[in-house]
């Protein structure tokens, strides 16, 4: 296990989603902590959150903080590190941006100190943007990818790593290239692939889209995403990007010309379908699950609930009185109707079991399968 | 509300996921209900999950069901009707195939009596298939589509009506190439993007599909469904996918171009992209949520819990001593970690509550955004 030490005080420049949640998180552990951005209203927001102190001239006390965080857009990293560097804001620090080539190279361009310049990249979000989105566990289990230059002092590598582990996430080294083109493969084309179902989507009456299931909100959902965001973080990895997408695109329109071809009645066009079906049920299966392999394969057990206070409550509080851990839980609302269902994930041995106590406590239980 | 009557006795034929689901919804009814299949061990096998008795040879005994439900995959439904309409195996019959023109042509062509033959779409399904798969609950509160043709008689379509209801999902009424074109949209091509999408990231090395977060599994996770069944589902609706594949397709080469401009040094190229960005994010909230209408826009209080028995049922039982109804929940695991984050949804007014009620009972929660 990593004993990077935990920082003692860090300035985050931008205080949007990001580098609000990173100083919330931080102040959990009572890390000293102060609060930048271009737009004063939202470093207030921040503070008010209680995610740190406002950075006012002087405050430092000529006392250079452990790290600062530069928590704004790709484009604005290298300008905002230079400028942190004029002013002797910390020892080391370190950017948070989607994209890790393009700041690194801003940065040399510009000229900034390299060696107190860790590129990393907390691996989190959401659909939501801005201070008032941020939440002190946004990072929690997830990787924090840290792509030193060449140029980077080992020990700002150690206290950025620190930074990680401060907000409880778990920090994975790698160089910037291979960083960009991971993410463009698993972050930047999905959003764009989503994007570009949605919008078809978006062209259709709402009566069609009415009739929608849980597999195209799924399909869609990170597409609700800020467009002016998206836009820098896509343009900022473009080449990484594009070639994923041209791949993606040339998979959608062979497949459109084979289903054209079988309209036109050449039944053996379907082969080519087949083969991206088949190749699409294998990559599905490859992506890790929530737990950081393979999907386990747990038994499902699905009850009935009602739109009432303490529903839910009885049921965990009947699995619990079973013994039996409910290791995950989804919730459908149906359309129109007062009552819902609630997917119980149980180990597979425990599911018979849970429908028998849940079935005794009352509750309308689907066979678990 | 609709008063259609509920049926007395069901033939469903083609005991998979769907026909078995039908059966198993229509016992918890006591609806008497036959079950065949082209093999005989899916037929024994739903029997022996409740889902009714076998048919065989005689057991009718001349008296033919309320509705014979075909069960089939879209290019055997009319062969099935068929040798159904030959025997007299009921007063109505119904197919569940996810598409609607192809059989119901087949079915003329074939010289099926049209009057009696109902073609509908309970709308919903899992990534699991086979008698094993099925759930009673499947259908409840989802679209059941009911296409009836110029010649079906209303007595059937009424009846069919009828066998919805019992399943608990809600009958809609639309032509049967419209119906088609809508899940060509919906449910279709949106499989096949999933697949492009994860069939791409079949080709990366796991240490990179390791990093994926919700986002990607959520683009992918329908992908992998049964291959075979999705190809005879996609060529059986071949024109109205193919026209939609091309426009998705499109808007992806066209995105790709544009980065690949942006990487050549256009910045001006990124217009493009913002405008599918921001086409995709209207289309994402287009889309309805859980409740049939837009998603509301609950608060959410995050929470970190430990994977112990009981856990769960802490939380709701100090939500429902609050009086706070928690309307939806999302359990993320995390991967190497013995903890996970459960969100849970309220309505914002409740949320600080919430937040306050957990925190008081000591668990670790998030600020409410």
């Amino acid at each position: 296990m990593l004993s990077a030490p935990r920082p003692g005080s860090v300035v985050v420049i931008g205080t949007g989603l990001i580098g609000t949640s990173i100083a919330l998180a931080l102040r959990k552990h009572e890390v000293e902590v102060w609060l930048s951005d271009r737009d004063p209203a939202a470093a207030a927001m921040a503070a008010e959150l209680g995610a740190g102190r406002l950075l006012t001239l002087g405050a430092l006390a000529g006392q250079p903080a452990d790290i600062a965080v530069l928590a704004v857009p790709p484009g604005a990293v290298a300008g905002a590190l230079a400028e942190a560097q004029r002013s002797g804001l910390a020892r080391c620090y370190t950017d948070a941006a989607s994209v890790k080539q393009l700041p690194l190279e801003q940065a040399r361009q510009a000229g900034c100190d390299l060696a107190s310049f860790v590129p990393s990249h907390p691996m989190s979000g959401r659909e939501r943007s801005g201070p008032s989105a941020a939440q002190a566990d946004l990072f929690a289990g997830r990787a924090w990818v840290i792509c030193p230059a060449p140029e980077t002092a080992p020990e700002c590598v150690d206290a950025v790593t620190g930074l990680a582990l401060a907000c409880d996430a778990q920090p994975v080294t790698m160089p910037a290239q291979e960083h960009d083109q991971v993410v463009a493969l698993i972050s930047h084309a999905p959003h764009l692939v989503a994007a570009a179902m949605a919008a078809q989507c978006g062209l259709a009456p709402a009566a069609a889209l009415a009739l929608a299931g849980p597999g195209l909100r799924d399909v869609t959902r990170i597409a609700a995403g800020d467009p002016d965001l998206w836009a820098e973080i896509l343009t900022a990895n473009a080449s990484a990007v594009s070639q994923v997408l041209v791949a993606v695109a040339d998979r959608l329109a062979t497949a459109a010309g084979d289903l054209a071809a079988v309209a036109a009645g050449e039944q053996d066009a379907a082969k080519g379908l087949a083969a991206v079906l088949t190749a699409g049920q294998a990559g599905a299966e490859a992506i890790p699950g929530k737990r950081g392999g393979p999907a386990p394969h747990y038994a499902v057990v699905q009850v009935v609930i009602g739109d009432r206070p303490g529903e839910l409550a009885g049921i965990f509080a009947a699995a619990g009185a079973a013994g039996i851990n409910v290791e995950d839980i989804r919730i459908e609302h149906t359309p129109g109707l007062e009552v819902g269902i609630a997917e119980l994930s149980v180990r597979p041995e425990r599911a018979r079991e849970l429908s028998a106590a849940l079935s005794a406590a009352g509750w309308p239980v689907a066979s678990p399968s």
